[in-house]
């Protein structure tokens, strides 16, 4: 397989689909396209007609999108969700919700690894989108069926979902309830994102 | 199984959750609750948190989002995605694309069963969306497995999700190529999609 993403630095989605990959723990080669660069847009479409990314390329075709990304390797590894049925729903849920909305949260705060410093002020609809992330974080929790860490006890592609809003909260400076804050921390213990996390910091 | 939506005329979510539903043939209760009154967000926050439409209630617990619910169903009727991997792959593509993206072509021209006039003059970033769309509709037709009308050749959870696409190119009278709009009167004779459409047009 190969997954084509951007830069490790800015790109969350990426970071999804690169996390989902990684779950998976199948070889899989590692196509960059630098954004913001004269020539990103066409680089992209050279690999799919989507024009975003990640891309996965897969022997069944060019998967675009990384819900679609998730959802096709969890197939293949069923493990990647919730073995609980119900707890899958739950996650599913919790991913579609990322995946189409939290727009307040992701316009004012984009993701940049090297940011370290509080928004301010942090307008109410971004407030609003921090307090139903934590809700949600606490819903899923709650549900869990293991003592794990993790948003469902053991790690499953809601994880890989919900990463990248961590960095957001961290790098924003944002102040979490207790429970919350401890999420974000087993996040950023997570040898993969960790992984991703010094590549991005090392870019230039 | 009971499903909360909102009005069919307004509510392009609604009617893809409500679509999967039909096409999963189970039994479901409906729940309308009216947009755009005093009490709408919280009649639907006492349903669930997620505070949007549609919402599955089902025996595994309340399933947010139209994508979640399509798998939820999916996993109970695997003949709701294509058999074969690959075009089950790429209709996840196109569906977790509509489901993040198109925001030009959905925020220039919302849902509305009853309009019927175009939109004057219609923006460029909504002109690529509408070009995205037909070049994706035939990408998926490419690669369809039968010589069924629909996006995958039998009738699938793609179709469930591009409908309010197909009602946005003709309610806003787009002028499409034969291929797409063909795949829009295919939409547009599908007996649940009438069925919708009937109750949305007379909706007070």
């Amino acid at each position: 397989m190969q997954l084509v993403i951007a830069d490790k630095r800015y790109s969350s989605w990426s970071l999804r689909g690169w996390l989902a990959v990684q779950l998976a723990g199948e070889p899989c080669e590692e196509v960059m396209v630098r954004l913001y660069q004269p020539d990103t847009r066409a680089r992209i479409l050279a690999h799919s007609a989507s024009g975003k990314v990640p891309l996965l390329k897969t022997e069944h075709g060019t998967v675009a999108d990384s819900l679609a990304i998730a959802e096709y390797l969890a197939e293949r590894h069923p493990a990647l969700w919730p073995r609980d049925v119900a707890a899958r729903a739950q996650a599913r849920s919790a991913c579609a919700q990322m995946h189409s909305g939290f727009m307040a949260l992701r316009a004012a705060m984009p993701f940049d690894l090297r940011r370290d410093q509080a928004l301010v002020p942090t307008p109410a609809e971004v407030l609003a989108d921090i307090d139903r992330v934590v809700a949600l974080w606490a819903e899923c929790r709650a549900s869990k069926a293991s003592d794990g860490p993790w948003l469902f006890g053991e790690l499953s592609l809601a994880d890989a979902f919900f990463a990248p809003v961590a960095v957001r909260l961290r790098t924003y400076r944002v102040a979490l309830p207790a429970e919350a804050a401890a999420y974000v921390d087993t996040l950023y213990q997570w040898p993969a994102f960790q992984a991703w996390q010094q590549a991005g910091l090392e870019e230039t």
